[in-house]
């Protein structure tokens, strides 16, 4: 093999590219179709050995390309190849040889002598050439056997990076792959149920269709959930859910560096934890359980059990029937719990710190993943303050009301009306990050501190992004007496919860803390429209598959 | 106040110290009365101001010392006032004023004039010293106050830091507190269930005791569970804890630097995913739903959707009916998952080099929590190697066989035989911790890939600390049609994981991984002999409370 970069290729264009695409999805009944007939050649493969496409002739680089048994890949031997990351080229790999196993993304079939495959890792794309060619060992039967695989089958390439002509359209702009042999590990079905490029187009890109009379295929929610396994691989999906893992290693990472430590509390209690009616219940050996609401109950506990600041992060289950654009069945609470001295001011502090320290490292250090979100859901960045603004639930009516919307001051704020005070809040203070706090009482949980001055409001807050509320906290009720009394007055069976209610006769110190909902934080800094598009596997009243 | 250290007290020894016990843990019946009591005095409280011991003569320093009402503490203000940590007390800090919140662990009254309180933070204590004094502002009524409170109540000790003639017991040996002001925050109930005295001593000190004839109360593990939030706060506990911390802190770092994304999976699933029995079934709005076994298919989903490496640390829900000493019915899981280029040997080094990551970072890092431990529950280091040993299957087989035990080589191993081929590893190899591969397929779950060259056997292993295992891991099944075959030999309904199974047919890679137990790792790594004590709040077939 040459180590000299062979002639730039013939790059096809952005529209060639895009041409080529399924028409629609497909049937159910399709589908199976094309199952049925991939397990036959999947059968037909394991009776002999490498299928090859039928040559009129022999073929002298026959062994250059082909599909790989599957007992090939049954952990037969480790022979000790190296593979190349797409991520990791770049035009210092000129020459190079490289072995690259990756989703075969894109076909295109120039002509009989020449194809282009582009290959899919993660984020990254590359894009690789074959030319029939003696010299190279690529034959005119290899090219067909290339240009003839289905999508997002896993394909292994060997070949040599070359520097195209001018930047390509995959990720990898500055180089391209020149071809020596080509091997299809694992065939997709032919017809996939959903189109990447279909479930990848942006707004901008259906707009610009509906003006040229072009029909392209919108992919809907739901359709996307059933095919969650191929939606994912679109590079906006790639990219939410590195940025939803960066946020909960940042919320690690802030609260260990005060002295919080990440506990796991059970999710299969006696009792409910947060009274009402939305909790799952179930039989647990013979007796009545709950899946917890929210870790509350057993992170104040832990409060209690001496750990003076603790967080988790875990699953949360609501039996809610909530159908909108932010509720989910079953979502990722963050949760932190820490011993307070004087105010719960102190907890609204580390709120502060740690918010601003996740939106500053998403922005500094996501800037590939925020930017390939931006290509498919366009986004303003979140508007936020150095030390976050905290408003009184009085002030934030007091605005609404001057506004024009009049609400209860002594009830909740609906969606519209968060919503409205939010639009009103980065009108007047420049932020779209706030701290809403002394909430009245009555909507708040039994557990919650009341106020020292009026019983009527509490000692809690809610945190908003963009008009929507992520964060709520409170100081909490850190005595016995206090504590069952409020409980029966929200009409929670004290009896259920009473191991809970006795932690605080043992000594308890004064604490207060905060739930966040992650799905929540990722859908708003990205402004994204839908909850269910932060969730890896959403559940929703309708949704429990896949 | 003089900045000048003041005179070192006289301090109380261990026996001293010691002997500050309660007799024995009380019934719950007395413990009702305690909390009606404690209600009611509480009561008293809020309807005066700070209640004082009655003074026979007016005390001039009246204002230095009492309980601080429960109002003081909703949040009233912020005084800027600086709290100090009793962990970062030293020598250097002597003829400093501090001021310090605590847990009262403690009291011990010497004379009419003078008394010593022992505060405890976390893992730290410290040593407070009353002596009355007008200088000082200390009245004999403020050390029968102090001297009077209930042992684990929280306590604000203002007071200037002192060095004793000798080292001290308590963990801050070097200094301790000449106190000028004492308040109490919230006072714990006279009379504890169980004493943190007796839940923290080691064998050692029940065998001294034997020896002299001293009777010790000896807090069993029900007990211990029944009131945890008392339980947690023995050294031995708050260490436990902070280990799991930072083996789940290693886990996560380790494979975020081998590019694994953290990703979350839903615990609400309509089929099993495991198979078998033991599945918590409950009502999803309607339709029949379970609690994950393990995020095994979705982690594998995960794969298909792109993600090439992903973990997670989730609970599972096992239903299983397991009284031993390392079930439980819902525990922490940590997840892997992971492409392979051609051999489950991949996966296998990833946990070669996680593990002893681990491992390491305990050792040098987690020192004097390991120490903590070893105190209550003494144990030697786990022997590990640098390059972790690999034995087939039929190689252990054949070692029990050599030492007299007869196993079927194509059953499973039980936990006896475990045990005692870790003892025979550990004599032979000089390991604790090596990994056992190449199973028998018939005892692995459906989606195991077979061996290549013989399917009696499988890609798969198990991974064990002190002979017990930890970890169970394999290449998976990566074909729809093998997947499906595979599950209705299982015995498995193919159509509630069908969503799953198709995942395979729109390109899948190869793939492998492996699942440990949190609670497990931390156990054996310690060898402790019981799985409860490294579960926050342990849930098994009897325990569902707190």
């Amino acid at each position: 093999m040459s180590s000299e970069p062979p002639p730039a290729s013939a790059t096809p264009s952005t529209e060639e590219l895009s041409a080529d695409l399924s028409a629609a999805t497909i049937s159910k009944k399709q589908l199976n179709k094309e199952a049925r007939k991939a397990a036959k050649a999947a059968k037909a493969d394991k009776a002999g050995k490498a299928e090859k496409p039928q040559a009129e002739e022999e073929d002298p680089f026959a062994a250059n390309y082909g599909d790989v048994p599957v007992e090939e890949i049954q952990s037969k031997a480790v022979s000790g190849r190296a593979w190349t990351d797409v991520g990791d080229l770049d035009e210092a790999a000129a020459g190079r040889s490289v072995l690259i196993r990756g989703s075969a993304q894109l076909f295109r079939p120039v002509s009989k002598k020449m194809a282009f495959v582009v290959l899919r890792q993660c984020m990254s794309t590359v894009q690789c050439v074959l030319v029939a060619s003696a010299d190279a060992g690529v034959s005119t039967q290899m090219v067909r056997f290339a240009a003839s695989l289905s999508k997002e089958s896993i394909v292994d390439v060997e070949g040599v990076v070359s520097i195209p002509k001018e930047p390509l359209k995959a990720t990898t702009q500055q180089v391209e792959i020149q071809v020596r042999k080509v091997y299809c590990i694992n065939r997709a079905i032919p017809t996939l149920p959903i189109n990447l490029e279909d479930a990848a187009r942006s707004e901008a890109e259906f707009e610009k269709a509906e003006q040229t009379g072009e029909k392209l295929v919108r992919v809907l929610q739901d359709t996307r959930l059933n095919y969650r396994s191929i939606d994912l691989r679109t590079p906006a999906n790639q990219a939410i859910f590195r940025i939803q893992f960066q946020v909960e290693n940042k919320f690690r990472e802030y609260l260990a560096s005060k002295d919080f430590i990440g506990i796991h509390s059970p999710k299969l209690i006696s009792g409910s934890s947060e009274g009402g009616a939305a909790v799952f219940k179930l039989q647990y050996n013979g007796q009545p359980a709950c899946l917890a609401q929210s870790p509350q109950l057993y992170k104040q506990m832990a409060i209690c059990g001496g750990f003076g600041r603790v967080f988790e992060v875990g699953p949360v289950f609501r039996a809610e029937n909530s159908n909108t654009h932010r509720h989910l069945c079953e979502f990722m609470g963050l949760d932190a719990e820490m011993e307070i001295k004087e105010h719960y001011f102190e907890v609204c502090d580390i709120i502060d710190g740690l918010f601003v320290a996740i939106f500053k490292h998403l922005n500094e250090n996501c800037k590939k993943e925020l930017e390939t979100i931006n290509r498919q859901y366009p986004f303003e960045p979140l508007k936020y303050l150095e030390k976050t603004l905290k408003l009184t639930y009085a002030e934030g009516i007091q605005m609404l009301k001057e506004a024009g919307t009049e609400i209860d001051p002594m009830g909740d704020l609906n969606t519209e009306s968060e919503k409205k005070l939010g639009r009103l809040v980065k009108e007047k203070y420049g932020t779209e990050f706030f701290i809403l706090y002394r909430y009245p009482l009555a909507v708040r949980p039994f557990y919650t501190m009341p106020c020292y001055d009026d019983p009527a409001y509490s000692n809690s807050f809610d945190v908003f992004i963009r008009g929507e509320e992520i964060i709520s906290g409170a100081q909490r009720v850190h005595t016995p007496e206090l504590l069952r009394k409020r409980a029966i007055e929200c009409g929670i069976d004290a009896n259920t919860i009473s191991s809970y209610i006795e932690s605080f006769s043992y000594g308890a110190p004064p604490h207060g803390g905060f739930g966040v909902g992650l799905e929540r934080v990722v859908m708003l800094f990205c402004a994204l429209n839908n909850i269910r598009k932060t969730s890896l596997f959403p559940r929703d009243p309708q949704r429990l598959t896949p």
